[in-house]
């Protein structure tokens, strides 16, 4: 096995498809994963837009397997493994790395607020030493509007220059940009902070940033790409532009049902509305309104149904 | 099994002792339950305050297992069962009633946030049609401040109606009275509201509350237990003032530290201070400061080196 490479570009985290009985249908979401590889998008397989929280680690751990086995490529899949407890993160982190995982996207614990930076540390450090492994490459994730506890510029240096080879990255979920710029401005070694919106990409990319992370690429995967490669370029502004207007149509909904509402319209599988409690799917009325707004913009999702 | 009665009176959010490799020490906390139960306080094992959101489901499965293989009355015991996943929420709950726990403290699903009455609704009606069971009996668990996603008094009414047999209470977290007050007013069937901490206590009872579930029981249970069983005498004004000054004391750092810290203390065992990350013990000087300030307020722990 090859030690992972640190990454960087566009990756998605991967919405979980539910059968009916709101268990995870394994082979949808591998088929998803698929599409979104044929896009140039990583998978940030349970983040927050995959209903990860709403998961329990064996069903992660099953599902990760499930991919796995399907040929998904390791070194393209970067699963979320930070739980509230302890030893549920080292468990599923344990696994990530085992398999070859190219990363781990960590929250911190985040059932305790007001935690200390020390607190934190020691969680990060204990994890890292109970899995063990030099494969290991942790993407600190910073959602502060969800998480409610979220990492300080200085904790995010003392982990990195403790755990260089360890401590990789940053997803910076906070839509703050100056918050982005202050993790960039730590000029850590080759550490990859991504924003958590295409929103900010072009920004992020020109301040020396990685590239994005974002739930919206579930479905917009090859325009954001786009924008990746082509940030020098002179139409730069104009993809950015275009991203944004695309997104904002579907932040006008809940974000999760709204990707699964466009999920299903596209590629004509109502199954994929399905979300679990506490989340509610999109009205009907919502889904049609988000999907024709969608498509009068010119936005399509081209291979989806092959 | 005889059905389960719903509770009243004090119980104890039991803080949950660790080993030096910060696993549960399952005999340590079967001594703490039982010194609770011998000072008339019920076991609210897997509350905030017990660390529960630092623990993995199946290492609180083996120590209610524990708990009760060691003699501990079930009809006592009301674990907390509430998960960021249904399917850990369900795991739990399902145990806990098959054990014949006499309740479940339940938060809310709480990572996801600004999720919808409607939402939360539909995760405890899958969790209680999940679990299957007709001796359950929940207790919501409602803290917005740590969990940030809560109860309101119309998804409360909602689900105490539809399942009248099941939830069957709540305690309030929220340190607001006046939200206490606001449930009380519901006037559900035999609803029984506790409050979170015995600063209420006395409001409570006086309003028709049940009693309390509070983390400073843990320490000072013997006088919780006498303002709820003289609430009426003219002394309880003062006890409740006796109350409140020992919880300023311990409320000057952070709560559950300070409780392990006493617990250390007291019990001359340092073993109690061992907290799982992101939590933090008390500094010696703290300990010291903290233990100090309650001896001179002529608190003690009466029969805990017994």
């Amino acid at each position: 096995m090859v030690a992972p490479e640190r990454l960087s570009g566009v990756l998605s985290p991967v919405v979980t498809p539910f059968k009916d009985d709101l268990s995870p249908d394994p082979e949808k979401l591998a088929n998803h994963c698929r599409w979104l590889l044929d896009h140039n998008v990583g998978l940030a397989a349970f983040g927050t837009n995959s209903e990860a929280n709403s998961l329990a680690v064996e069903e992660k751990i099953f599902l990760l397997d499930y991919l796995v086995d399907a040929g998904i490529d390791v070194s393209r899949l970067m699963p979320g493994t930070g739980h509230c407890a302890l030893t549920d993160t080292v468990k599923l982190t344990k696994h990530a790395a085992k398999l070859g995982c190219a990363g781990a996207l960590m929250l911190p614990p985040f059932y305790y607020k007001e935690v200390s930076d020390d607190g934190l540390y020691a969680s990060f450090s204990e994890v890292i030493d109970r899995v063990g492994s030099s494969d290991l490459r942790i993407y600190l994730y910073h959602f502060p509007l969800i998480a409610h506890v979220g990492f300080s510029p200085s904790l995010i240096e003392r982990l990195a220059k403790a755990f260089p080879k360890t401590v990789v990255g940053i997803k910076d979920s906070s839509g703050d940009w100056s918050n982005t710029e202050s993790f960039i401005q730590l000029r850590l070694d080759d550490f990859r902070v991504f924003v958590g919106s295409e929103s900010h990409l072009l920004q992020n990319l020109r301040a020396g940033g990685a590239g994005c992370i974002s739930g919206t690429a579930n479905v917009n995967p090859a325009a954001i790409h786009q924008l990746t490669i082509n940030w020098e370029s002179s139409d730069a502004g104009d993809m950015q532009k275009k991203l944004i207007e695309v997104r904002s149509i579907v932040e006008q909904y809940p974000m999760i049902p709204a990707i699964k509402a466009i999920m299903a319209d596209f590629g004509q599988d109502p199954q994929w509305n399905i979300v679990r409690p506490p989340l509610v799917s999109l009205s009907r009325q919502n889904s049609a309104n988000l999907v024709n707004e969608l498509r009068q913009s010119g936005f399509d999702m081209p291979g989806l149904l092959d």
